[in-house]
Parts: C-alpha cells; sequence; structure tokens
C-alpha cells in the first residue's frame, strides 16, 4: 500500500455518455468502466483470488455485513486488515452493510439513529449505525467506503421511498463526519436512493452532491424493478451527478444491464451473477448465456469459446463441462465462475477500448446483435 | 501419447524392503513409490487439475463405477478417451468398479458370472463382469487397468474371504484374457485378496503370480481393520509379489500409512483422505494433522507451514484458512485440498530421494517424530 497515494479519479475520454476513466486508490488502480467481483465472505466463491486478478478484475467488493459478524471486523483490523486477511493486495470496496440488513437479517428494528438486528449466524443482537458502518469499513481498511442507507425492495409506497431516501441523506452527512480524518487513499461515496421515483432520485443528488463525496452510487435498484425501470432512474440521475466523480450502480448485473448503465453514464458495477449462475451451469459468453446443464452439450468435444481469454473456456470441452455440472462436481463451478468473471472482465475491457476509440454505440451493437445470434448450433 | 512406448518397471534402488522406482506408461512417467489424487468422476474435488499437476502427481486415479454410469465410458470414448475428456494428458490409473459396486449399489446380485446392480443416479440395472470392467476400462484408455474382483468389509468370516478371494482369481484370468491386444503402454494389475487372513493372501499371491501380470495390487484393505492387521498383511505378500513388477496398495491411506507400507516394498496408493479431509477442515502437514476449524487459528496470524512447497500453505494466514472453513467457502475446501495433497506428494518424494540415498529409516523415523512434536505452539 502506497499511503502516499490520494484517492482521485481521472475522465479520460467520453463517448455520448459513456466515460473512460481510471480511479486511483492507496492499493492501486482501478480502471472505469469497472466491474467488481462480489468476495462476500473475503473470498470470491469458487474462484482463487489469484485467477480472479489473471481474469482482469482491478478491484473486489466485500460485504461489511457479513465481515462484521464473521470473523468480525476488530479481528480482520488485528490481522493487519482485510486486504492482507484476503491476500488481494490490489483496491477493495466495501458496502455500508445496510443492504444485508435489510435482505438477510431477522428481527431488524429501523429509526433514525440506525438499524438494529438479529444476526443470522449466532443470533446475537448487532447495532449499526452510521457511525459504526463507517468504524467498521476503517477497520477492514477498504480503499471505496459506502455511507449506511436504507433500500427498500420494489415496488413500495411513495412516502415510504421519500421517508427512507430522506434518511439516507442524514445518514449520508453522518458517515462523512465519522470518515473525516481517513486516509487520503481512501474515498467515501454517497448513495442515491428514491426507488422508481425520479423526482425523489433527483432530490437524492443533489442533496448528496450538496453534501460532497469523491464519489457517487446509484442504490436501491436491481432489486426486484424492470429493466427499463431501472434504466430511466439511471438516465436521469447520472446526468445530475457531479461530472468529476465516479458513479457506481449498485449490485448490477446483467452483461447487457452493464452495457446499457455503461452507454447511461454509469462508472462501476458489482453483482454476485458471474460467479453465482456459473455454480448452476450457466456461463456468460459472447454467444449470450448457454446453459451447461442443457443435454446437447453432452456429446459435444468443442470448447465453450475458442476464442475466450480464459483458459478454462478454451480447454475444456463443452461435453467435460456438462459432465461436472451434472455430476455436481466442485470443479464444474469452480471453471464456470471463473470462465463468467473472465467473460465480465473481458466484456467491460472491450468497453474501455471502445469508449477510448469513440466507437461505443457500434461496439454495444455488435455485442448484443451477438448475443441475440445465440451459441453456436449444436452438433 | 506415444503410442510407442511400452508399459514397464525400473527399479533405482532399495533401501531395506523399501523401492526407488519408475514405472513408463503410454502417457509418461510415475516416479515410485508414487501417491495417486482421486479423480473420481473425471475431477479431483476443489482442485484444478493443473494444480493437482504441480503438487507434484504424475498419475492421477479415477472410478470406473462412476464413470460408466456417468457420463458413461462410450460417451467418454466418443470424446477421444478419459485424458482428453479431463485434459490430463499424463499416467491414469482406474479401478475396476468393483469395490464401489460392493459399497455404494443397492440391490446387487454377485454370481461366478460378475455382478449385476441398480445404479445409484438413474435406479438402471447395470451388468459388470471381467468383460465388461475391461471393455469400459479400455473405452477409458487408462494406462493401468485393475481386474475386477470381490472385496469384503472387514471382519469377515474365513469361508467367506476364501471364497472372494477365489472369485478373484477366476475373474483375474479373465480380465487379463479379455486386455490381451492392448497397446503396449497399458497394462493390467491383478489385485490379492484374502481379508485378514496371510494364508489366502499368500494362495491369492501365488495364484495371481502363475497367471501373469505386470503389476500387482493389494485390495481388501483399510475397509475396516485396525492398522497392524493391515501392515501385516503387507509384510506377508509384499515378498511374495515379483520384485521386478510394481505393487499397489489399493485406498491407503494417512501419511503414516504411506511412509510404513514403503517401509515394507509397497510401490503405489490411492486415497481420497487429502480431499475429502480437506473439505471438513483438516489439513496434513510435517507437523502432523492441523484442524484448521479449531478456535486456536482463529487469529493467528501465521502460515499454516512457511517452509510448505505448496503456496497456499505459506501465503494465507491460518486465521484466514479458519474463517474460509468456519463460513463454509468453496475455497476453503478448495485451499485445504490443494494443500493436502501437495503434502502428500512432498511426502513421497521425501521418501523417493531417501530411498536413492540408503537413509530410508532415518527419513521415517524423523518424519514421524516430528508429526509426533505436534503443531506449533499457539501464540
Amino acid at each position: 500500500m502506497d499511503s502516499e497515494r490520494a484517492f482521485s479519479f481521472r475522465l479520460f475520454a467520453t463517448d455520448g455518455a459513456a466515460r473512460l476513466g481510471e480511479i486511483t486508490t492507496a492499493h492501486g488502480v482501478i480502471r472505469t468502466p469497472a466491474f467488481m467481483p462480489v468476495g462476500t465472505q473475503a473470498a470470491i466463491k469458487g474462484v482463487h483470488l489469484s485467477d480472479v486478478r489473471a481474469g482482469g478484475a482491478d478491484v473486489v467488493l466485500a460485504n461489511t455485513y457479513h465481515l462484521m459478524l464473521r470473523p468480525g471486523a476488530e479481528r480482520i483490523a488485528k490481522l493487519g486488515g482485510l486486504h492482507a486477511f484476503m491476500n488481494w493486495p490490489h483496491p477493495i470496496l466495501t458496502d455500508s452493510g445496510g443492504f444485508q440488513v435489510m435482505s438477510l437479517a431477522e428481527l431488524r428494528k429501523l429509526d433514525q439513529n440506525g438499524v438494529t438486528f438479529r444476526s443470522h449466524i449466532d443470533g446475537a443482537m448487532v447495532a449499526l449505525t452510521p457511525e459504526r458502518a463507517i468504524e467498521v469499513q476503517n477497520l477492514l481498511g477498504s480503499d471505496i467506503v459506502m455511507q449506511l442507507d436504507e433500500c427498500l425492495k420494489l415496488p413500495a409506497a411513495a412516502e415510504e421511498i421519500a421517508r427512507a431516501m430522506r434518511l439516507s441523506i442524514g445518514w449520508a452527512e453522518r458517515c462523512k463526519r465519522a470518515f473525516e480524518g481517513a486516509a487520503p487513499g481512501r474515498a467515501l461515496y454517497g448513495i442515491v436512493q428514491g426507488g422508481d421515483d425520479a423526482q425523489l432520485r433527483l432530490e437524492s443528488a443533489r442533496a448528496l452532491t450538496d453534501v460532497g463525496f469523491p464519489g457517487y452510487a446509484i442504490g436501491g435498484l436491481a432489486v426486484g424493478e424492470p429493466q427499463h425501470v431501472m434504466l430511466k432512474m439511471v438516465e436521469e440521475v447520472a446526468p445530475a451527478l457531479p461530472a468529476e466523480r465516479p458513479r457506481y450502480l449498485m449490485g448490477v448485473g446483467t452483461p447487457e444491464d452493464l452495457l446499457l448503465s455503461v452507454a447511461r453514464g454509469m462508472d462501476m458495477f458489482d453483482c454476485v451473477m458471474p460467479t453465482r449462475d456459473g455454480r448452476h451451469g450457466r456461463a456468460f459468453t459472447r454467444f449470450g448465456p448457454v446453459n451447461l446443464r442443457n443435454a446437447r452439450h453432452a456429446e459435444d468435444p468443442r470448447p465453450l469459446d475458442a476464442e475466450s481469454t480464459c483458459e478454462a473456456a478454451r480447454i475444456h470441452s463443452r461435453a467435460y463441462l456438462h459432465h461436472l455440472i451434472r455430476a455436481d462436481e466442485m470443479l464444474g463451478a469452480m471453471l464456470l465462475s471463473e470462465i463468467n468473471l473472465a467473460y465480465y472482465q473481458h466484456l467491460m475491457a472491450g468497453m474501455r477500448t471502445a469508449i477510448g476509440e469513440g466507437r461505443f454505440a457500434d461496439f454495444g451493437a455488435a455485442t448484443r446483435e451477438a448475443w441475440e445470434r445465440g451459441d453456436i448450433p449444436a452438433l
């Protein structure tokens, strides 16, 4: 870690609303648009971190909720912080824990001060306030820290969305105060809320911009709403955020979601889809999604994609991958997770190059056309 | 594959009863004494085959029973054989399927001709005869092929042991006939049976030697009997087998079992223990077994073994491994399986070097002493 290196964002090029840039952190550089593999419990499921890196990842995400409960943030701090703990010397972003408290914890009680919940691991009662969310992320030592927010499932009533959004603004200010004095190579992002209501989203974006953050996220999307609603919100909010700050669309998404959101000015993404779907036999490829569980692959000696940047997609036959998935062999989940992460990174790299060369629209059209053509014909 | 290369065994040195040698097959060389990682369903659980190789394995074992049921031997043959299917261009040994029929299949019916059983996967009735066991292994294309035998659980009645042993001799002859005409780089091993009865074991060894095989296995051990019984059987049988042929002790064992069996003249071993125990948090090390699930490791920043040949044992803290196992993260199973396979190979390499230098007894004593001293003290 270079503790002298200050957090910064440089914008190299734009192409329409799409942006090519670079975030510098104490632990290195993140090329944007960036996809962040999700390492919930300080590990990417089924993939060695060396292979995550080799696949092209500049940054991984880890979940504050899970890590504060097990092994505990204080313990990780004692062990030298999250980078040392998980042997990932590159940038790490941690969420605030809020999203998982809403989706995983039982008996949660939320008020102005924060949220109290019962741990899903040992049943202990745990309090998470804006200040504690920052303290935990400081203990973890992540490069990019997220404010605590209240994230609703959609659909939700308008007044409920407004209440949660305004509560989250207050928490954003408290998080900013709590984060004061952090090392210059680290940064706190504010999170735009407001559900599927564009006016509330814009109110949130303005209020957060007034507070002032080195980066902004759009949260509370990809939580059950149709894709066009998500894209509409991104389209409204992105231009309302400062151009000179990175923009992170949380929890998104499919390869198509990424393409369409970059086209609308977003810079950072995270999603469990490449690893979770990989464990279930679904591969993401330039031919679109391919279900390796399908019997059509059972005797197919061809690789998943002979031109993939990922060796696993080139050297193993579809028949072997099919067998591993059908036989529930760990190696099947491992190979497909790695293949999917590499495809996501390949897609991001393609977008970055295209933006830099001013041909993002063509790149997007060609990529979607290839997805729509679908997989190579069965033998 | 070099189809010109004939199967052969060269003995380089002996030290007491311990033997240093080399088996040549169509797919390369196996340094003996050799430990064979078990790839039941054409995959080593939790470990990339490239890491299995990097850990020092010359040969892997695959299970005929599992592969004939799924994906099917004919299908694997159509896909170019097992080496191509699993992307392992090095030697492969396959068992005959007999052991798993006895332990996994339901409704089995055994007679002189063979065994009929219900598949544990789809309930289909399947027949396995000595001829079919060879046909299946020929379809798989394994380098070392095992005869079909009847393997009993111990303890068993003497007359039952004798019956099964004599049945297996008959099957050995039938397997040998069925294997005639196989490529010269491949070999069929006969399997000594006879339970825990030394006289029956010697009768079996003599009869098999009369039939004549390029390699001999001792089967039906490590099936519930005490270690001293297993070692006694090995001690009786090994000297009764031709010195110029490799000797394979099936399904064995712990690191100590390996050391004591090499000392008694055995050359080849296989066991699921390194990967199965690894999945459950148990590491094999030069300090003896270490249970990473144990709370004493929770805040221990030290690696499992700073001097390990395996990077995973050197770069990750015990605290991280402990966390991964406690959190049931796939990566925990992956890392410990890899660490354990590497330790097993390190142990075999140490034995080979020691035999070559005529100091096997000293090596064994020092190794066991280190195991008995146990793990490094807690912090």
